[in-house]
This record gives structure tokens, C-alpha cells and sequence, in this order.
């Protein structure tokens, strides 16, 4: 079996809402879905998100890669070779999320081929994963409504609180969901390094008198000295998501203790280098979380086979309910959550199907 | 497929000479089969070494191990499900060729099951290994006499050099070696803690001047402030191994600066942890050689397997020749190295087939 071809669709489907955070506001979902096929017939697939203000990738800039330098790499090679793919591509700086869509595609044609999920190859942990629901109102009152809905709903029992734009929003935000909600959920905030240092400092009391669980890139990791102060006056974990998008990236924010949790993205290290990162904090004894690419649902199974697999991944809440926010998906049979839990499926490789007049549809190439 | 029953036979083979080292002096090697059987027929197999110098297990210790704890935890189990076997045993200290080779016994299952190497499941990056030739004669002529004689027969390009008895015989035979084989060839040696901080701090110019390439366990890991002291005068890095057991070991010796390349050791670490291992060292940039425990060919058929899945364990030399020195051995089809590497077996699992009549010759618990 050899990889015979590497395609790159790139695709967008609008949000509900424009999705607005510290940084930027976007209002659709520019994706590309990456396809691996096989000499013998299979085809491997998942989701880049291109996400310039975290990445600096573009949809043109994903299947560019993808179209001179991945393809060539990797056409004809064993798709179990995998370690030899990751050596011939090394040389590649950034294009995160390209590079971890093609990873993640090359593991669904292994798991087709050898007639096995994905999560079972990397462990078969768990059967399931608790989902984080990512609150996207602007105010506190709307926070709390929407909370209220969604544990209705989807019986979610923890909430991330996208803060960073006005600490005197976030802190009410906090406050008034923390009153509201009861201690029982679990509660963690993202500020996408929208806070100055001084600001979440100051933001401390309310956080900590709230049980907060996670700071989120509270401060730019690119400041370390507003990290190293904040870091040296809370007691609640740092969590590394923008400032750890690579290996050497999260053992130097571990080593300085300028992240105390690292949030492990397939979307933009794959399964092969997301594996690593597990071996990394698991012997070092740092945390992980499942993060969210503010995927759509083709991008979620990737990071539900990933997290399921582990203990370590699996026994916190994943954030995999972003596709929540899209009109509309390109996968086949939409995903469930229920009772705050969505289940892996029991397929060979990721499990992914594509509606292929959806892809039609929302393919920009064309 | 569940997995039906794990077996423990203690088998023990005459060695050719005893193997001395700085702390001690073997006659047989005394190790122990473990089968894992499904109840759909497949026997995944490996071979846990007793080290009671290095790990504290004996044969018995390990057969208590496996039929006490391991056996009851997995059986019902879906092979697959290592991450839960894994947590399941997670409670036990210690025992850790016992719980290596259960867990290369249930890779060896999922490699048949899948009809796949296990050194292609974990990553396929190369079809052979170069291969040490682990020096054992006692003066520094007859390490000569060896080494050219290995190098002839076997085409071997790295050897070790086992030090730490008396520091004029290391230097001697540190020097006589690098003046008689050239500067073609890589040395490194291993005290096997033997030496202390100030014999080791002695001998650097000595090292240093012959170009050692790594000082395996030069003085004991135990006496921190020894290692602290010999780490800053060399650049030859400290390679660890009894100092590296366990995955937090390795992060601290790492961190502190006490080790600055890590031996992976398949009898000790498996394939998941050794997997997790390789993660931690590629994340911190650390050096890694595969290390043997004194293997017979079954264990050097896991340490294969697993050495040449990656890149960053596979471009170094491994210590998969210690067979040479067992009378006699239990798998079917010897193993073979030729112009200084052995390669990969093509077949699914870890590639074991043994000769039940010699097993049954050698096995002590008739």
C-alpha cells in the first residue's frame, strides 16, 4: 500500500454569529479538507482551519503546502512509514495546521487499513470524552443564559469563559457565572493574550474566589516577564495554548514555568507530534486539555480519537463543541453530544464521512 | 479479542563467559518467557531479564509479578485497550522487566492481530539498526584482540567499553583501543556507576583526547552531587541508564542536568512508556541510544523493534548484540548481524518464534 495522492479542498461555511475574540472577529469557517488516497482505494481525511492570527496560514497557503511540498514528500510512501514522512518534512517551518491535517489523514488510512479506530491504535482509553462548551456571549447576562441552555441541552458540566477584551466584563462575567452556575460546574477562562499582565493580576481575587480551574493564554507569551509575574502570584495553572505550538515551544513555557497545563491541539500538532507532547508532560507531570481549533465536525473527530485514547487526555473535559457555531458541516451524520459527553465512533480510522454535495457546495475552488 | 491468559516461564541459559561489571559477576542469564494469549489463539511474547542489581526482580519476583497482578488486571482486555492496562497497573512499584515484557507481549498481539511489525505501527523509519559490540574482555589487549575480530566477523563500527573497576586499566584500555582501531570508529564506555565523581573527573583528559562519545552511568546517579561535578567539566555527554528507570528519573536527571542523553531500554520501558520517553527527549532535545539489558534474542527483537521505528533512536548504533554472549537461546531462528547492523524482520508483532524444545530444555520451573 503506498500514498498515491494528497488533495487539499479548501472549503467555508459561515458561523451563526461572527465569532469575536480578544484579537479578531471572523464569520466564517475558511477550512480545507485534506484527502490521502491510496494506490488501493482508501482515502484518509481531516480538517485544516487556516487561522492567520494564530498560525499566519491562509486557505491558498494550506494547499499550497500541500500541493508542492507535502504531496511530492509523500507520494509513495508507505502511509505506515509515518516517521519517515515526519523526517522528509522537518525541514518545513510553520504551516501548522496543513501539516497536522495531512498527519491526521495519514492515520485514517492506517486505522482503514488496518481495520481499527484511530482511538484504539493510540491506546483505547476511553469510550468517550467530557465536552467543554466554549461560551461566545458578549455579556455576563448572556453567559449565563446561554450556559443555562446549554447544560439543558447537552448537559454540559464545564464552561470556558472567553475573556480579554474588558476586565471589568471578564470580571463580572466571572463572578456573576460562578454565582449563578453553583460550584458544581467547572469553570476556566481564555483571554487569547488579551490581558496585560497588571490586568490579570489584578484579575486574580475574582478568579480565585471564583475556582477558576485554568488561566488560558490570560497574557502574550511572547512578554515572558508578564508571564514569569503572574505565574509566580497565582496558584491557578497556566494554560499554554498560542505560546506552545511546538515542542521546543512547550518545554521552554514548562522549563520557565510560564505554563503549568499545555492544551494539545490536533489541528495543529497532528496525532504522531500530539503523542510526543503527551510523553513530554506526562514526564515532566504537566497537565494536559484537549483544545479546540474552533474546528468544524471533521476536525473535531480528530481531536476526539486523539483524546480519548489517553488517560491523561481523556480525564479533563475536550473542547469539542465549536462545530456548534457552524450553519452547517460537511460531515455526514452530524455529531452528538449528550449528557455533557460525546462518544468516539466505533470505525476504522477516524470515522470520518463526507456529504459530498456539502463539500460541493462550499468548496471556494471551484 | 480479549486477551485469555499471561503466562510467566523462567527459563535459564549458560553464558559463554561470567559477565563481569563493576558491581557484580553473572553466570546464566536467568529470564523469564512471558506469553500473552487471546482467546482467539494469539501468543504475543517477550523476555523480561531478572536484574536484581539494576531492578531488584528475580525470576521468581517476576513470575509473582505477572501471575499475582498483571494477569488478573488484564485478562478480558482488549489487547488495544493498553492505555487502561496501563492505568490498572499503575499502582505497582517497581517490577519493571516485569511490566516491560507484558507490555511488549501485548504489542507483539496487536502487531499479528493487525497483521503488521510493531516497528511499523510505531512509526517505520528504518529497515535495520547499526549495531554496538559491547567490549567484555578485561585487559585493554584483549579488548583489542575482540574488537578487531568483531569487527572482522560482524563489520561492527561502534563499540562500548565497559569501565569502572580500576581507572588505570580504563585509561589504558580507552587509549590502546582508539590507537589501534583508529579514528573510524565510535567509543563510548560504561562504568556502570563504578567509578567515583573524582575517579571520573581523572580520566576526562584521557576520554576526551580519544573522542569517547558518551559516558554511559560514569559514576553513581545516587550521588547527585558527583554527577553535578563531572556534568560541568565535560563536554562529552553523560549518557543515563540505572539512573533513568523511570519516566520522572529522566526528567529530573534531565533537568538537573545529571544526564544529557537518556538510554532507552525496551526490557525496562516497553514500547508505550519507551514511546512516551521519546516524546520527552525529542521535546527537550535530549540525545537517545538504544540500550540492552543484557537481552538474549528475544529482547533484542523488542529493542529492534522499537529502535528502528524512529529516526532520533534509529541514527545511533543500539546494544543489540549482548546474544553473542549466551551459550544457547531460545528463539527459533538466530539472529543475524551482518556489516554492523541487523535488520528489521518483516513479519507481523515483534517477529518471535521459539524453539519449544529448548525452552522446554532451559525453562527451571519443571
Amino acid at each position: 500500500m503506498k500514498i498515491a495522492s494528497i488533495e487539499a479542498v479548501p472549503f467555508s461555511i459561515p458561523l451563526r454569529n461572527p465569532t469575536g475574540f480578544a484579537h479578531a472577529s471572523i464569520s466564517a469557517a475558511d477550512h480545507v479538507l485534506v484527502r490521502v488516497r491510496t494506490d488501493d482505494g482508501l482515502v484518509g481525511q481531516a480538517e485544516a482551519p487556516a487561522r492567520p492570527f494564530t498560525y499566519g496560514e491562509s486557505q491558498q497557503s494550506i494547499v499550497t503546502a500541500i500541493d508542492e511540498w507535502f504531496s511530492p514528500a509523500m507520494v509513495g510512501l508507505d502511509p505506515l512509514a509515518r516517521e519517515v514522512a515526519r523526517d522528509r518534512m522537518s525541514w518545513l517551518v510553520h504551516n501548522h495546521t496543513a501539516r497536522g491535517a495531512v498527519d491526521m489523514a495519514v492515520w485514517d488510512v492506517i486505522g482503514q487499513a488496518l481495520g481499527q479506530p484511530v482511538h484504539r491504535l493510540l491506546g483505547g482509553y476511553a469510550d468517550a470524552m467530557s465536552v467543554v462548551h466554549i461560551l461566545f456571549a458578549s455579556s455576563p447576562e448572556g453567559m449565563v443564559d446561554e450556559a443555562n441552555e446549554m447544560r439543558e441541552r447537552y448537559g454540559f458540566g464545564t464552561f470556558k469563559i472567553k475573556t480579554g477584551k474588558d476586565p471589568k466584563v471578564d470580571a463580572a462575567a466571572v463572578r456573576t457565572l460562578r454565582a449563578e452556575l453553583g460550584d458544581d460546574v467547572e469553570l476556566y477562562i481564555d483571554s487569547n493574550k488579551g490581558w496585560s499582565a497588571d490586568q490579570a493580576i489584578a484579575l486574580l481575587p475574582v478568579m480565585e474566589e471564583a475556582g477558576i480551574s485554568m488561566l488560558e493564554e490570560p497574557t502574550p507569551a511572547l512578554e515572558p516577564l508578564g508571564r514569569r509575574r503572574l505565574a509566580a502570584r497565582t496558584s491557578i495553572p497556566i494554560l499554554g495554548d498560542e505560546s506552545v505550538t511546538r515542542m521546543g515551544d512547550i518545554a521552554t513555557q514548562i522549563l520557565d514555568d510560564h505554563s503549568q497545563m499545555i492544551s494539545i491541539k490536533t489541528a495543529r500538532t497532528g496525532f504522531s507530534e500530539s503523542e510526543r507532547i503527551v510523553g513530554m508532560c506526562e514526564g515532566l507531570g504537566v497537565g494536559l486539555a484537549m483544545g479546540s481549533q474552533m474546528d468544524g465536525m471533521v476536525g473535531t473527530l480528530g481531536t476526539l480519537a486523539f483524546g480519548a485514547a489517553f488517560k491523561s487526555t481523556s480525564e479533563r473535559a475536550g473542547e469539542l463543541d465549536y462545530f456548534l457555531q457552524l450553519t452547517d458541516d460537511i460531515l455526514a451524520e452530524p455529531l452528538v453530544i449528550a449528557d455533557g459527553k460525546m462518544a468516539v465512533l466505533d470505525r476504522p480510522g477516524v470515522g470520518i464521512e463526507i456529504d459530498e454535495d456539502k463539500l460541493a457546495h462550499y468548496r471556494v475552488d471551484k
